[in-house]
């Protein structure tokens, strides 16, 4: 029986501009999860956190993604997939998206990496697909090879990361309220004004050129959505005030995470991050608004095997 | 008195999915243009060229650009402005942007510079507004920075250049038939669907990376615009057969210069350039389309002070 533990990060996809094209990791939080070869050709759940999962393996995102990857393999290998630690469920940073590479990874760790961590993504892809209805890579993509990626196009795929000043931290804020994807889909409109969507693609090429350049500056004034944010941020009570005083304590910027409820900060440095962290919380709970507060760097690697002591 | 001779490049805007936010400037054609200083307190043209130009101050986007920078200066200081050689009118190479960024150039390059080159792109865009109607910047940066320019946003006006493979050709060939940019304004509809803007911001993303990470393949596959080209391309004769040689012989991508009727190909060496510029040339004799072609690096300094023999 071979193991390993693994440990996926969080992620926050659109990036402010970027709708359904960009997204990065961070360092916290993240799943994580053990991977095990067992003797019984199937696949099984265990769920040692406080959170609720799927424990029927068609049904969790992490078993459909694995399945799909040992199906391409023609391989009968059963593995025994233990949650130790996991990213709220709904929060917009990339839950499911992290469960779903945990697997897939783990596995080709313990099969002696039939395949790339690329190729790893479109297995993801699928358990995401299962368990939303839509394949997106937006959050599979950078959880998966760390960093900012990009998904230039879906068909066919076409995914790239792009360097970035390492010294950047994301402040992620997480109010305990329920959006889901779903809904925060049907929110947007079908159509948007030519001349809006050239300002919002004004602000890609802007993100970009700031992120692998590094021009903080630059990073700066594009983090700015013509688009999504002023819909969904409707959503979100205090979204308003939280992101004033986030850009107030010098955030770089801030939007939303993904479909929400997560609000999101990018900062220059740690001391900025804590000072954006705090100040945004402050607002959360001057409006007695529960929220948890995330700050950490951007996640660098992706998911990663870490050390374990057995029996866990 | 005093004199310059300045040579002003053509430049290729939109870039394929660029639409309206990015341009790059090109070493061939150009307009070449003397600058001097009168004693008669008035703006005055001379065209040494065979191309029609309007001689009235008021008329000629180069003095209304020069007017609107002498006004900011409260200077009464005449100048003559000389045209020896002109980028075609109407062609879609930035030819009323070579011409309105020549004379504010000239002009302060005489007067011990007082406006650095950023400062001149406003004169200039005064200059391409009176004749246009439109507050367009993506031909006039470029012609003043060189290399690849983005217009990230118009309000407020917030240009920078990227860095580029240097190695870069470009071809351009002008169709001698006539599109005005107005009338191809009127085609493009005022809204997109958000699915398609997706798919154009995903390249956006990927030509910035592409350029500043000096990733051909990527520059590559970016290079296509789902919004603009098929629409304007259906007034261009033979588009979709020059736009196949072209990337049958190797183009990095081809597309519509501007607002036409010229159309561009980059390549990744002179070379291949030649090759693809003949082969485009071919297709236009063969439907008997009579065209210029234009090969040239890109142009990496823009506009720029360029000696000749005195008198003129």
């Amino acid at each position: 029986m071979k193991s390993i533990k693994v440990f996926s990060p969080a992620t926050v996809s659109n990036v402010a501009c970027g709708f359904d094209i960009m997204g990065f990791a961070i360092d916290s939080p993240g799943d994580e999860i053990i991977v095990e070869t067992n003797n019984e050709n199937n696949l099984q759940i265990i769920n040692k956190t406080n959170i609720e999962l799927p424990l029927e393996p068609d049904k969790n995102v992490t078993t459909i993604a694995l399945k799909s990857m040992l199906e391409k393999m023609n391989s009968l290998q059963g593995f025994t997939v233990t949650f130790t630690k996991k990213i709220p469920v709904g929060s917009g940073i990339g839950s499911s998206a992290a469960s779903a590479i945990a697997g897939v990874f783990g596995a080709n760790e313990l099969l002696e990496k039939p395949f790339t961590r690329m190729q790893l993504i479109d297995f993801a892809i699928e358990g995401e697909f299962a368990t939303s209805g839509s394949r997106h890579a937006d959050n599979v993509a950078p959880a998966m090879l760390g960093g900012f990626t990009v998904i230039r196009s879906y068909e066919p795929m076409h995914i790239f990361s792009i360097p970035y000043p390492e010294q950047l931290f994301c402040v992620v804020v997480h109010p305990q309220i329920e959006l889901t994807t779903k809904e925060m889909r049907k929110v947007l409109p079908l159509e948007v004004p030519l001349k809006v969507a050239i300002k919002q693609w004004g602000n890609v090429a802007g993100l970009i050129a700031g992120l692998t350049t590094n021009n903080l500056k630059l990073i700066s004034s594009s983090l700015t959505d013509f688009i999504v944010e002023p819909i969904r941020s409707k959503f979100i009570p205090g979204f308003n005030n939280i992101k004033n005083v986030a850009l107030f304590n010098r955030a770089l910027g801030c939007s939303i995470s993904g479909s929400g409820p997560s609000i999101f900060a990018i900062c220059e440095n740690e001391d900025i991050a804590k000072k954006v962290g705090y100040a945004m919380k402050e607002v959360c709970n001057s409006i007695l608004l529960n929220a948890d507060l995330y700050i950490s760097k951007i996640n660098k690697e992706g998911i990663k095997e870490i050390k374990y002591e057995y029996p866990f």
